[in-house]
């Protein structure tokens, strides 16, 4: 069985402009510190990155947990590590679904043998806590979790008394912060999160491959009390911790290169300082809507529950999604998101994420979507870019 | 909760030899494609490099199966994927254990619930298939698992037999093929492996990261009629094979430059050719074997069991392990692996896998480890280097 090598050619993807829901552009020094040469695992080089990229990545998450690890897997690694290391078959687990990935942690907890409660909201809604209270009184529940950014709508969940209502329940906190973290405030020990997962391809501007975690002490104390254990090899705690541990004992090979990718990126993130980095994502958000709206879009998540990276806007009448989506990337090479689940040809979800949050963006994106709109008849106003440079401007 | 961003340097790791178990040097041609813009995992020209790493990994498993695909996560990942997606409860799994990864196969099989049949080897020798034969007698067996290539030991399966005995037991043959996948004959479709897995960073050249896997018609068959879902999400591959099928249905997010390296790393091999590959692996190997057989050492693995790139060694008496291998690193930049198990302090493993192995690394080697062992006045013989060479000379 043969093949013609002569028949593949360079990479070479040329450069987007990804305004996704993920990844989002990656800066030069992180591409170029992911080029360096691979070391071994337990090189004791590698092994200083190591305890580098966890001191970063307590600061993104502020926390003091000792447990804080990129997972060698993406996104959903992470979250699946987050529940495969608490759930035991049996265990009451509680989820809040208001949308993609809030199903897909319901998913999980029953593939794992859970009693799922699920508590709804309508997608592109916040969780009312109410619902969530009511949901567990008098209930056991081994772990209450949320999507605090969900990036199938863009809405945001406030988790202070959830939290709360959590630790009423006994329960661990557990939150996906996979389009949150770097882009808004996450503040893992004062907002009483016991477990959190991210992602490193959102606001930290890191190619997609890993998944940071966080796991607190009351966490910590459930996984060493399993009864049995973890279902899953590769993504047990109690055996990966002992690689990122002092001991550095070897238990899968650690992705090398992506981690001096990450650790790239989370100094970028300390370079920039947390509060600045949350300021930029909040002020572009603000100019993109000032722009859309100003264009006489409208926004699918009410403006008090709408997060900064993730922006759903509705398709307007007339515009054809795909056609749309397709001459953004072939003319202007910006990529946008389609809509998932029941908003799939509805909304685009145009992100903001870490390096990818800038004015030139915005105001390109506007001009583009403007010009892509007008050229299929779509009735729309002028004015969306002074509308988005106006936001800048009152601000600078 | 803040953090000196000027406490952290740049990436500089150093170019090491990388003549451990894994991972082995990486061609700068991998480096650089892996730092190439990253775009959408659903951008179509992200998709077309999709499809051309899974021509160029059926090339190098030398398969026809269209589910051949890279698993977002290193080897053992793939280790899982390929029990988890095939085994239920009570399901009779046979594992072949001859060293770590066996091992490891085995604990795998029993959190998922299987019935745990082990045959086991010495460390250091193949699996004997007449003692699979007797175990697999009149059982019903699901999966019958052996490690061909075993990384801890440097022992190589042969498995045209145990893939027979399978067959007649009505089992999948599921095949660890981590370390010789890239480095010496792999043929799946010829040696009827239903299911196998790789990784990237040993003979393929690649960071480690990915797990190249396979599956068989036989092995879809099971899957598609498992009675129960698949206990992780992450991998499971009914959802996985949709992404990379024709319906490029959202799963989870591509590590899209790390599937830029490895598609890079698989053009290398291609452009090379199997054989040649296969043939290169060989030689050096024999190189190194003569001389420190010449250096009066000797090797853990009979002649006619050893692997090419994995080669354990004794340690002679009176050498330092620690010692030395710090003392190569530190003095020379060449990584050597440490023994495992049993074999932790008593032998050394020395890693020629994929663009590792070269003559001027194997000269090297030689000479570096003379000089180190020297110093410890460690009784060893002279002439290691010459006795290679001669074997280069000879071939060539």
């Amino acid at each position: 069985m043969n093949i013609d090598p002569h028949s593949f050619k360079e990479i070479d993807p040329g450069k987007r402009i990804l305004m996704g829901p993920g990844p989002s552009n990656v800066p030069p020094r992180v591409l170029q510190a992911m080029a360096a040469p691979c070391i071994g695992h337990l090189d004791p080089e590698f092994l200083g990155y190591m305890n580098e990229a966890q001191q970063l990545l307590r600061y993104v998450f502020q926390t003091k947990n000792p447990f804080t690890i990129p997972v060698s897997g993406t996104g959903s690694a992470g979250m699946e590590t987050c529940l495969v290391n608490f759930i035991e078959p049996g265990d009451t687990v509680l989820v809040c679904v208001n949308g993609v990935f809030g199903m897909r942690m319901s998913d999980l907890a029953l593939r794992l043998g859970a009693e799922l409660i699920q508590v709804n909201a309508e997608w592109g809604r916040a969780i009312d806590p109410e619902d969530v209270r009511r949901a567990a009184a008098g209930r056991d529940l081994k772990i209450l979790a949320v999507v605090h950014a969900e990036t199938s709508t863009g809405a945001c969940t406030p988790l202070n008394d959830l939290a709360d209502i959590a630790h009423e329940a006994g329960a661990l906190f557990l939150a996906d912060m996979v389009t949150s973290l770097g882009g808004m405030e996450v503040d893992i020990d004062r907002q009483d999160i016991d477990v959190a997962f991210s992602g490193t391809q959102k606001c930290l501007s890191c190619p997609p491959g890993l998944s940071p975690v966080t796991f607190g002490p009351n966490a910590m104390e459930v996984l060493q009390n399993r009864k049995s254990k973890v279902p899953s090899w590769y993504l047990d705690m109690n055996m990966v911790g002992k690689y990122w541990g002092a001991r550095r004992k070897y238990h899968h090979t650690a992705a090398v290169n992506m981690i001096y990718a990450l650790r790239e990126s989370l100094r970028l993130v300390a370079e920039e300082g947390l509060a600045k980095r949350w300021e930029r994502h909040a002020l572009n958000h603000k100019a993109l809507v000032a722009g859309l709206e100003a264009m006489g879009l409208e926004m699918l998540v009410p403006e008090a529950e709408r997060l900064p990276m993730l922006n759903s806007v509705w398709i307007p009448e007339g515009a054809d999604d795909i056609a749309t989506r397709r001459h953004l990337l072939k003319g202007y090479s910006i990529e946008i998101g389609a809509g998932l689940g029941d908003l799939a040809g509805r909304v685009w979800r145009v992100g903001l994420m870490g390096h990818t949050a800038k004015p030139r963006n915005v105001l390109l994106f506007l001009s583009a979507l403007e010009a892509t709109l007008r050229k299929q008849d779509v009735r729309i106003n002028s004015g969306g870019m002074e509308a988005a440079a106006a936001v800048y401007e009152e601000a600078w």
